[in-house]
């Protein structure tokens, strides 16, 4: 879930002003509309070290009443603390119907810092997962709002933070040794954190990752984000009567949604005689792979969507033109039929999973869920919502009985989609590929943007990647498509060898 | 949740029959409303072997319309099925909307037989688990029905049938070698299947224990099992018309009910001399255990329910008479104040569970919540539904935690209670003891006994055990719950040798 941030962003200082003055107002109504409605509420913040937590929290309280809520500060476990389940000292913590408990690092300390200092093994670690998602559930399910921030900053900017910390004496003393430890394996402990947000997604207490490299632009998107989740607690408990204000604060969330699509480089191009010369290679190697996979009985699972005309098709025929046709198969996914519409959605991409040794292509997919039938509305808020964790857990499932799991998105822009749509209207050979439907999707181009940018935040995980592949030239994304495939095999291969 | 089954449970043969004749002409009926309502119905049949599932499956779809339903006779898993994971021959077995699929042995084998043979480590059992628990939460939140039921015979049944069977030619094929070594080891694997019905049952897709000795009552309660499963979905989809049916239909439901309560032998008593020398001995005993709990730093949570004057008081009087005072603590549950009703239920049990080394004595306990909260009507349905799962979750934390955790039940029976209540009437000494209430709840003895057999049974667990006192004798019960705490006590101490 962190693959895909993006942490350059930030915030004007004007538009910082302007948006938190508007929010304050909000914050503290909400805090008296779930005083009112006997809501409790749990905000933890977690993430890495030296990306501001303390300081969020200061933002983050400051328009509160103080008579309702509690700041926790969770260290180290006292000796006391240690002579309990871990799960012990929030329990008796958890805050009073309407009122508001903010954890300045919170249970996941064990699943985090403490399996990095070994303190607990795998396994332990993976029981602690179940234990906390269980305490997650059985507080929401009794009507606990949770929300879950998790600030996300670089190694190089947490390595320049510590540093100014230590230049002066009154600050110094805040850098640990385990700090430092923790900037040294930056990439060790971002695994375990990675895992951690993927086994502890769920969908009454969803993580949100905040860029927080600038400290307005984060200030802003947690804002944003409690009132978000508050607004959504309330609304299910009152009849919403400021319908206005929600649509006005539906538009400023928004803003902070992460934007995964627009951050591709569609200028990202090779000219015929590059890509001529890659390809040849790529196939050739993918060929050998493809045997290699065969021997080794490592099944292969490739998923691929993208905006139409982005190039699914022809990356596809490059992907497999010199595989043996015994050993892969391309589905395509159209609407669902009658029988199909009959089952469970996801039961028409089981009959097609591939067997050990095999690789199954797939020309859209089960994201169809999150995408076609969010939009189109074929299944109700709940369903798709829902769909993202059910969707993770099968390709999980996939993932831990060997398989490679891959799903890669054809990122083109709007104007080349355009260009690409007209071309096929005026060659007669390429008419079919173009319909009225389509024209019709392209004028949904924004809500699919939102859709997409969801989808690929809440569902690219460590062991069923997403790759943005940058489509504006086609040689470019097939030769990015064959590439990707065949580092991930080679990585896999060597690790199984 | 084996340990509480009677398996000595029988049906009449004319009682059978009737029972049938009625109930087959409603599972009929049920099969059609569920095809016109489009619910798909998932049965599965798990068990020791030679339960009797076959024969229960042919009892089961007898009155069924053969065009809706499919049986699968799963079996070892084909060199094909082995190249998929392991859920994959069940994603695509799933029903179509409206019809029924029926098991005969399903994914559970994986974590059964297969786990029993050595074929799965222990950390890959319990992340199949956490798969089976996430593909049965896929299929039910999408509107499956899914009932999971276990056929139960002991050990001596089972080799008594398996005897019979290798009698003659034509029957002997059908016992396994694999089938004579479950048979040898049947406690072994009874502790696999205990695992497994405690990780997997859920609110979802709860567990029904069948007694299977008796083959016409267990065909009987497999019928009003899945008849008041599929009663239930039907009245969720649609305002169910037949009130009336339902209601006959419930208290034939009820027939079935495991009742661990009337199994418990009240005649049991010692006299008063044994009684004297008996405890003693155990009184002497549970101070040096006690002192090694603290040495060895163990945790040890008691909770204590029963009929009111059913002697939980006089009990722990006993039970703690030789204790250190600084090694434990009673904690008596009344109702809960304001600021506990404010707060998640088991929050205020989780302030007073114990440190490392010391023991915790509830008298009265979180059992509230499916007991009197349930029959009083002061949490909804779907909470004190809810809440088996929840007390499990937290007594699995503090079991992980390292923590003993026990639970008694002191029975007695209805005129024992009005033999008491009036002696507390009579006593000065011992009038406090009883109020207007105590007469109230006693009119609702039937309603108790319901809940706590249910209560007994789906939180009787191998990491959290309820005894059942029988208390008719106070002698008897003081002495039982003694040894029990002191054998639990000595098996653990020997364990962490």
């Amino acid at each position: 879930m962190l693959e895909q941030i993006d942490l350059t962003k930030t915030m004007e200082k004007e538009a910082y002003r302007e948006e938190i003055a508007q929010m304050e107002l909000t914050l503290a109504r909400m805090q008296r509309a779930c005083k009112e409605q006997k809501i409790p509420v749990i905000i933890i913040f977690e993430g890495f070290d030296a990306a501001g937590k303390g300081l969020q929290i200061n933002k983050l309280i400051h328009p509160l009443d103080p008579r309702g809520f509690h700041v926790y500060a969770m260290k180290k476990e006292t000796k006391t603390e240690q002579m309990y389940p871990f799960l012990w000292r929030f329990w008796t913590k958890t805050p009073e119907k309407g009122r508001i408990a903010i954890f300045d690092t919170s249970w996941y300390r064990h699943v985090s810092v403490d399996f990095f200092e070994k303190k607990l093994s795998k396994e332990e670690r993976n029981l602690a997962y179940q234990e906390i998602n269980t305490f997650e559930r059985t507080l929401t399910d009794d009507g606990a709002v949770l929300i879950k921030l998790f600030l996300h900053i670089s190694k190089k900017d947490q390595k320049k933070r510590f540093e100014k910390l230590l230049e002066s004496k009154e600050t110094a003393w805040r850098v640990s040794r385990e700090d430092l430890e923790r900037n040294k394996n930056y990439d060790g402990y971002k695994s375990i954190l990675e895992n951690m947000l993927e086994q502890t997604e769920t969908e009454y207490a969803p993580w949100t990752i905040v860029e927080a490299t600038d400290k307005k632009y984060a200030t802003a998107k947690i804002y944003a984000t409690v009132i978000h989740q508050l607004e959504e607690a309330l609304k299910k408990r009152t009849v919403q009567k400021e319908e206005k204000q929600t649509e006005k604060q539906e538009k400023k969330q928004k803003l902070f949604e992460a934007s995964v699509l627009s951050n591709a480089d569609l200028s990202c191009s090779y000219t015929k005689e590059e890509y001529k010369e890659r390809l040849q290679k790529l196939q050739k190697k993918i060929a050998v792979l493809h045997s290699e996979l065969y021997r080794r009985r490592i099944p292969v699972v490739l998923g691929f969507e993208g905006w139409d005309a982005g190039g699914k098709g022809g990356a596809i025929k490059r992907l497999t033109e010199f595989m043996d046709p015994r050993g892969y198969v391309v589905n395509p996914t159209a609407a669902p039929t009658e029988v199909e519409k009959n089952h469970h959605y996801l039961w028409r991409f089981w009959q097609n999973m591939p067997k050990a040794g095999h690789i199954a292509i797939f020309d859209r997919t089960w994201y169809g869920r999150v995408m076609v039938e969010r939009i189109e509305g074929f299944c109700t808020k709940e369903e798709w919502q829902r769909a993202y964790r059910e969707i993770n857990d099968m390709e999980a499932h996939l993932a831990n009985s060997g398989a490679i799991v891959m799903k890669f998105w054809m990122q083109i822009d709007k104007d080349e989609q355009e260009r690409r749509f007209k071309e096929r209207m005026e060659n007669p050979e390429k008419q079919w590929k173009i319909t009225d439907e389509d024209w019709r999707n392209r004028e949904k181009w924004e809500q699919y943007e939102e859709a997409v940018n969801e989808m690929i935040i809440k569902t690219s995980t460590s062991y069923a990647p997403w790759t943005i592949v940058e489509g504006n030239c086609k040689y470019y994304a097939r030769i990015k498509v064959l590439e990707t495939v065949v580092n991930e095999i080679e990585k896999r291969l060597k690790k199984t060898d």
